[in-house]
């Protein structure tokens, strides 16, 4: 029963240009399959060690990182229920979907959650972040650096240091930007930065990770019923062992120390943020070449997901499920974007080469479409 | 670094003879290391189905499988998250470590909670329990079925049904027991019934999993300021299409389905049950042979972990240390019984030949120590 099923689905054949989960590295999948000792164990807690300091060179920070057993979902969980007194409010400055999502969690943990709606497609300004802030007292500001839904990637370095300077803490969903885009978390005193190992790790699911400032972890001691599995005080409690208080994802945290390795010592980190600035810019320039205008505003698209309109009238479900039987995977537009946008992940481990060959496959499917 | 690293702790050279995490057999790291398709695609649905039919299986009920990106401590959360609502109690009624943990998050989730506190080594009787129940009115009562601190394990067929005439719902933890122990979550009414899989089913950790009852998904739905994370019914509502509201830790779904297809289809569920009996008998026969008086109470010890008294004045930290040495790893006590207890567990796809194997080691250098 499974052996047939795995091989019919084996998913190496696929080349995915999705805005993760994507293609994984056969170094990640062959470390992932390794043996496992248990988390109490002195190797694991050396490979926890390499998985926080690499965390801290990614991020360029000197602030704890800590791992989750969960989805990023679950840390933006944390930084609600950590972070937010009874009688405080919390901003969601939302540019799409997954800035929706954080204001909803805000309400289901019944905190004071007040949204900004911003058009999507639009990133945020700094005139819109001070309008907003002047509104209310915030105890926590929560912006996504890359929207995953509308492909804008919202300009950090002006709009952090408006919230920086109104007092609030400044919790940030990096999830589809972070080992792919520089962010640099000290610099720019960010207190949450955030995100799962899915995208631009180019690892499998089943971690999230983030790095905290000592403000937050202060915050935190102030904050009643904040629960137990998403609590900072007790994750980075064990992380300072470099342990977590309940099992953890073994297999994607030594595949994620792997990653680290490769990212810092063999691809170079820079570098590394240079080919995803590629993969975009040649992403953007094949839409103009093909005619599709690009969902978000000129100036803030960003270099890890490219979401395109539908400006040439083309059956996206058909140019999505052609390219499919020709081994390659994109996706739809996310929730109310399906067919009126399309998306193409270029983020991960992805070479500028095997963009070109799947864009020039998906030329020619558009061609036949037209 | 990275290669040196993990030649050098390469864990399969280690036997784990530990209550989790566990020895994992090849096939399972084998599927885990094949390539993935994303969460929302037809093959992912395909192999989330599989898992929740199996566990169906497994579990002798009919009632929703829903897996959680989470260690077992998140379900526990959830539990105390869904289905209390401001003005109701809950009941713990703990047996060890695992039980005082499930007490801690009801109150640090800001739940009434009150703790009834059995003597460790001793089980729930039908007595207590009775007696519990008749001091307030409980909306959930959680227990363990396996302790996994003290090696007990609960008399589930004579004190569920006391608590379900009480009318309150009933959540069990059966971490280190399911796959392991025979347990009929329809014929006992269990409303939830949780594990993590680096136990018996043998996998890498990184996956929670439990049933639940239609009782309980009604329940959830009067709990105000659940949380979405670990919302019982956003993951019920995308568990019916076999999807999950976020990513899913695909690997270990993948192994999981590899898990359940030898169990019931391979081994054979109710030769893994005995195989189970057989482990723990054996291991309690050569701690009577040694000398090693069980911790728990006669007649309620754990078929799938033992908690062994030092009964003989000997120095556990050096046992152990030089059994590893052997290549097997065994546990010291849990917490405040450390160094007054050890464990060993006999879970998983453990065979008797190696418990046999292990276990003249063991005497030998127990022997050595004397």
């Amino acid at each position: 029963m499974s052996d047939d099923h795995f091989n019919k689905n084996k998913g190496s054949i696929l080349k995915l240009f999705t805005p993760g989960p994507v293609k994984v590295p056969d170094r990640v999948l062959n470390a992932m399959a390794l043996a496992n000792d248990t988390h109490r164990s002195k190797p694991y807690s050396e490979m926890h060690k390499l998985a926080v300091e690499g965390l801290q060179k990614l991020l360029f920070t000197k602030n704890d990182c800590l791992i989750f057993t969960s989805s990023a979902t679950g840390i933006m969980e944390a930084c609600v229920r950590n972070l937010i007194k009874k009688d405080e409010k919390a901003l969601f400055l939302s540019i799409g979907a997954f800035g929706d999502r954080w204001y909803e969690i805000g309400v289901s943990n019944g905190k004071e959650s007040i949204k900004a709606d911003i058009e999507w497609g639009k990133a945020l300004t700094p005139e819109i972040v001070k309008e907003e802030l002047s509104k209310h007292d915030y105890a926590i500001v929560c912006i996504q650096a890359n929207e995953t839904s509308t492909g804008v990637y919202n300009p950090l370095n002006e709009i952090i240091p408006i919230i920086k300077d109104s007092g609030a803490l400044i919790c940030v969903d990096a999830t589809s930007s972070m080992a792919g885009i520089k962010l640099e978390v000290d610099k720019l005193n960010i207190d949450v930065c955030l995100a799962s190992v899915q995208k631009c790790f180019a690892l499998p699911p089943g971690l999230a990770l983030c790095s905290i400032s000592s403000k937050a972890l202060e915050k935190t001691k102030e904050v009643k019923d904040r629960g137990l599995y998403l609590d900072f005080l007790s994750i980075q409690k064990k992380n300072i062992v470099y342990q977590t208080p309940n099992t953890p994802p073994i297999p994607q945290i030594r595949g994620l120390v792997v990653q680290l390795d490769h990212i810092l010592n063999q691809e170079g980190i820079e570098n590394r943020f240079e080919r995803h600035k590629t993969l975009g810019k040649r992403t953007r320039e094949w839409a103009n070449e093909i005619g599709f205008e690009l969902f978000p505003e000129k100036g803030y698209e960003s270099d890890t997901v490219s979401t395109m309109k539908n400006s040439i009238n083309i059956d996206f479900e058909k140019m999505i499920s052609t390219l499919l039987t020709k081994g390659y995977r994109i996706v739809n537009g996310y929730g109310s974007l399906k067919n009126k946008t399309f998306r193409i992940g270029h983020m991960g481990e992805i070479t500028i080469n095997e963009l070109d060959n799947m864009l020039e496959v998906l030329t020619d499917i558009i061609s036949e479409l037209k």
